[in-house]
């Protein structure tokens, strides 16, 4: 398969999954606003409708999701697995996934964290992106014939809660200081009001972003963490670094 | 202390430390060349003359060191320290490589890996750079107080052999597959020619990158550990990744 | 269950277990060469037919890897579990696999690493098999009773891709650098014909043993992963390690 | 440098280096008593006179090491570094140890281990040693040039209390149940009969190297930690693990 | 959800989880006893009956399984999950768990430890109370309903065999020195007595609680691991800490 | 030496160690202020007097220290070692420190953490204090001989920074939610008015502690890395965990 890096006008979309209705937004809506105001396009695959969340009905936080990947300039869809907080590691849900990423064949892909300490839909859903991306690539799966192979740039977690960043992992940090992406993001958080403990959790984001900022000399920052290592032409592609004190 | 990233025309420079005259050329040459050919300038500290080695008078592996560097297109100069086989982590020679850093007020630093089962002098000199790429920023040392403080933007460990790599930590591949990249690298390593074992070193740096090159969909790469996480503006900075199997 | 070396004329067989026809000889096939020619039997179990890969149908791809199999010494046969690209982590497979361990009853047995960012049949099948290393040991499982319970000597893994290596784990080398053992072995993966990407995956291979071989002072040599500690009689059993440079 | 393997008759001496007179009978006392009955030379090199001991005046304690040494088949000598309590890594030291290595040429070389919670003095002699083992390979330090270059066959790490063993490292486990090596290494321990903490030392050591047996299936067994992979011939080298239970 | 420390009186009940009927009492009985003498309620529930060991009827098991639980303080239930020798991880297995954390209301939760690297049901179950844990404090799985939701205070796992302690992880040592809490727990792990292996387990569970001892300077001690770190109002709560050479 | 369990009336003091005038409070002030507040006695060993720092004169930074520590209800003294920004890994320094260490008898010691990417005094003064804590117990040093042994009950480590946090160790948190502790954190660290960054650093630091905090299910939260395994009587120790999502 030819590799063939994206030159400008056009970049590859950006594509984002989430276990629940609220994840990306949560773990990453501050890096999807700044990929899409920069001009790629979005879309998120949510795969579930956090059916067992405390509250909520399964139509409102649809609902909710629609409004909030809107404000962060993407589309969603929704991807009918296991169902919240009943998903299993099973090859037929890499192959579902597989296929997504050779329809919209990505440049970049967001998945959360593979933490198995943290909401066990997260780190599943994190494995099966992970064996998705290989899938996708490969030739002969016959559920997946019908469409081209793909092969996606990179793959980056996200950690939806602190507790999922991987322990010991340099992560790559995106600037996300501007306010208007601090606004976006924020909105988009906020956008999910059927969630009883939304408040804690936006100001659990918005103080994770902040320290990380802070660490870097920046206003706020979000971590990434790349799946494999970044192949680069130059340094001057990396010229920043993560230390103030 | 204020952060600026540089906007293009005049990139700052790019500092490499070597513990012995071919550390540099053998661990990351073809990184060096590559930056070089770019525009951007590069300079050489070489923290002994090479005077513990098995062959080859000091007088020789200076000169080899001039001409390798030029090869590259960088500078050098030799720093005395402890002696070749005799480096140890004091803080006076810390301060003498922040002198260095204020004077060159690089962007990119270039320093060997921490790892401690290698070359005893190479992963001291991992550690007196880091510290001194700190002491550098603060303000107060008297030895220092002659240059104005100054902040690098990045420092980046190279591994002289495979054993110096850190395990498990994910570095940044740079790309060197160009035949000229290639070309210059091994005519910076073949210059060293005093050193009887010279033969199997460049096999092996050119197995090393052959190997990554091979893992990630390109000729040739070169692996370097960044110090601190990068910041990036976007993700449309880093989008290519080293995974072709 | 009583636990006695084997002594000499007849050493208990090797068992390795694939995932696909053509993983054990990229990822070890010279250490099961050199292992037959010194007289000991070799058998392979592989998992699938390769019915999802890119090229060659199963038909062919079970014709080559008897081919292969053969070229090293080794008999094969095929065991059904989920399909190519399908492997899942089931008791009834490890059940399965146990079966075999005490059918043909070996002393070293090889199987996949476990490192996840892998091609996902890979790290489970050795996940897999290290579970039935242990329910073979176990007396009452009932699809297992039909036939005495048996102790493996040592499980080592191996590595399909230099990705698969566990980061940080310390291997043993296995000397493959005598002539006839990398033309058997080189025979060996070219046997795989059918596979287009088959030539940089021959010269990946080559190019990872011939480094792991300037770093040992040897010419070529392969790195197996010991599941558990090696239980010495005495240091004279282990005089030589991998430090060059 | 040439690297042959010690074919039988005479193997290359064992070298075991303590930083206090009892650290190498309470750490490894076993192996070396395992290794001398088999026919291997062993040499101590202790360096202090547990001159900051609780107990025990030096001269007693020089005694005791003399006694225990050849209880164990070995003979010792005392190196001044600078003293009990007081060790630091300095260069000078390095090639001090590298000098010993030239003199006595050992296949195998003990060393305490490097984790850092522990006496300071063991960690700082174990890395020491590691570099001490390097500088005897190279040429050309002018304190080791009237003795030829060795380069010894492995360094194994002993740890002097289980605190001392590198956490997620596999070791190599020497089998010492035989009555006469458990004897024997006992005897060599209660030799040190000025320490008052003894008696604990000597239950702590058989119950590690108790606990060590049983999980490997035989009666007692010590664990040392290869600073390099191993390079094996054949995998009949280390046909038995460490698994039980 | 309310987060309430329990003050005394009437401490909330542990619950423990074992995949075998002498899991818990090999693994932690002597923490069991400890804190039912000190007045805590226990409860253990056994998630197979031991039905594919070498020896016992499932019959036997079960007798056994209660007597020792009597012995320690403990009330105890079977739970069918696959089966022994046949745990998957399944969401249907995990919400299972959390009814019944929903329903006995546990401050501290014990389980086997998540090291894959031993029987392959002990780390499933680890795996799967963890996930349990979590699905019992949130709100709305329809299974789950019927029940109020529930916090836990704590998860300790507890390691079955040496070989299940998760390197390089720091564990809090239980003090179970007191001559009647070892007779106790001794007397538990005997009652398991159709376990033809049982006496070296007994050893086995001894000799390490004697080496945790001797290195905390104490008699005989106990390692869990928290999944979590701690909470604390004081110092004063945490005041002794094991090292003793 | 005799181990016995502080209890109650009059707590064995704390004793902090820091390399800079402000390292101690910015790092772990609230732990401070909330351990005196409950009646111990703290003392503040000062290895600097910020001679390097880039604002404040060494005068002006003593007396800030002496405010600080007063408002945090600990004395302070100030050690002169090698000067800020010169500290070297030497014997003598942990001598001196041991000597401090058995004249002021604490029972829980705090010190600046291990990881090496941080201000290198930090790490090095943290390498000291734990070596001290060692010769302190042990008998015969020279220059520890007037004062009798000491050992205490803990070391912990706190972080100057968040880079300084070991990364994959489990803290134990500390609850500084109350206001008041709260207010005489902030004020502490306010007191260091000489150093311009300062600002920043008083948010840094709140920041960290809100983020734990929200992580923990508390207010605020400081994180502690203990050197040595807890030894608990009783679980009931330790009945609250950080998890909160």
């Amino acid at each position: 398969m030819k590799r063939t890096r994206k030159s400008s006008p056009e970049p590859a979309p950006l594509l984002a999954f989430g276990a629940h209705p609220d994840d990306i937004e949560f773990g990453c809506g501050g890096v999807v606003t700044r990929e899409t105001r920069a001009g790629r396009a979005a879309h998120f695959v949510v795969c579930s409708r956090g059916e067992a969340g405390s509250h909520g009905t399964p139509a409102q936080r649809v609902a909710e999701a629609k409004k909030s990947a809107a404000l962060l300039g993407a589309t969603v869809e929704f991807l009918k697995l296991d169902g919240d907080g009943r998903l299993e590691v099973r090859a037929a849900h890499a192959i579902k996934l597989a296929r997504i990423l050779r329809r919209v064949r990505p440049g970049i892909v967001l998945a959360p964290s593979l933490e198995e300490n943290q909401h066990p839909d997260h780190a599943r859903l994190g494995q099966l992106v992970r064996d998705a991306a290989r899938l996708a690539r490969y030739g002969g799966l016959k559920e997946l014939r019908a469409l081209p192979a793909h092969a996606i740039d990179q793959l980056f977690f996200y950690a939806v809660t602190p507790e999922a960043e991987p322990p010991g992992a340099m992560p790559i940090l995106i600037d996300v200081s501007a306010p208007e992406i601090i606004a976006a993001w924020t909105a988009a958080m906020e956008a999910h009001a059927s969630q009883a403990q939304t408040r804690d959790y936006v100001e659990l984001q918005l103080t994770r972003a902040r320290l990380r900022g802070l660490r870097a000399g920046v206003g706020h920052a979000i971590a990434l963490f790349p799946n494999d290592p970044l192949v680069l032409d130059s340094l001057a592609q990396v010229n920043r670094s993560a230390r103030r004190f």
